[in-house]
């Protein structure tokens, strides 16, 4: 259950002291209409609450962490602010991350259909999930280039592989369910998916580590 | 057990074909001492054997794939060359693909000290690694990062992603383990570990869309 949120309203130095962000960055924020406006009390002074640093939060993690531009900040942000369900928000944010990352590959095209690979281990995995998501799309081009070099054994592994990464996905669901607000857990998914992937990785290098000296 | 290799010789030019290099650039790697000569039939002529197609391979999967400067596959090749167990090779393969990746976070500084967190996790697996390898270090850096952001949600379930971590470096040894020679199985092994990364990182996204739909 999301805790209650700290009733305590501030004005702009203590929020810029809080956020760690500078006075003119927040002011940007506000002005691009990223970051709701704060309670006016006079004429050039307003009071801003929890809710505005559980933003800039999410805003840090989008721009410092993901490197993402203003304009996908910008639907990501949007899309935390209307959606009714994490899921809605959950997509954007996904979409944001991976159309980052796979824009590289987009023009590589196999021989091979990578469709009925993919589609076979979806379906024994049970997941529910949408093929026009970037997501399917970025699977499917990796398998594509697994295959186009020719690493049919990895291919053959990929049951296990998939089984990894449902229980990968399924812990940093956990991780982020004790989120109080949207803007904390779309901030905890792309922490998550910036920070978690690298770590993930070092820890894959250390089992090979590990089980290459086993079978030595 | 490793197939006896095609005793089958060839030309340069056939040489060529199946490695789908062109003469020029086998001959570049030639002069730079990346592919060991054939046998000399005349003055101006030789033969080529299998293994000089699976040295090809290994280069093309350094440098076309992995994206590695020539220097570093200089070390690699030298390294598969001389090394008297695969694991030495292992190693070397390791530290050029982790010193690729983990140079731009070198300058992290965090205020935690992440080698307990670390070494925890290590002891609890009953993993053997080297705390001086680029594995370890790169490990280091990225839980160091995940403090630093106060992500301490991920860092509670480390042993959850360790487990899957284990499940996919034991998998990427399995799918290595039939290649016949240590030239097949270290590019089996830069192939891996570049191209399943993003396999295995979509299959996750699809994990996740999974899940969110199951817990909202």
């Amino acid at each position: 259950m999301p805790k209650s949120a700290e009733g305590s309203k501030m004005r702009m130095a203590e929020l810029s002291r809080r956020s760690g962000m500078s006075v003119a960055t927040i002011k940007y924020y506000l002005r691009e209409g990223l970051l709701h406006p704060g309670r006016r009390t006079s004429v050039n002074q307003a009071v801003y609450d929890h809710d505005h640093l559980q933003r800039l939060g999410l805003i840090r993690a989008l721009t410092a962490v993901a490197g993402l531009p203003l304009s996908t900040v910008r639907k990501v942000v949007e899309a935390v602010s209307t959606s009714v369900t994490d899921i809605d928000a959950m997509a954007v944010t996904q979409d944001a991350l991976v159309g980052q990352t796979s824009a590289d590959a987009a023009d590589d095209r196999s021989q091979v259909d990578p469709k009925p690979v993919l589609d076979r281990i979806v379906a024994k995995r049970g997941w529910t999930c949408e093929p026009t998501s970037p997501a399917y799309r970025a699977a499917e081009q990796a398998i594509a280039q697994v295959e186009a070099e020719g690493l049919t054994e990895i291919l053959e592994r990929l049951d296990e592989y998939a089984e990894a990464a449902d229980r990968v996905g399924r812990t940093d669901l956990a991780a982020i369910a004790d989120a109080e607000s949207m803007d904390q857990r779309i901030r905890a998914v792309v922490l998550g998916s910036v920070l978690r992937r690298p770590l993930f990785d070092a820890l894959v290098l250390l089992a090979q580590q590990h089980w290459a000296q086993r079978e030595s």
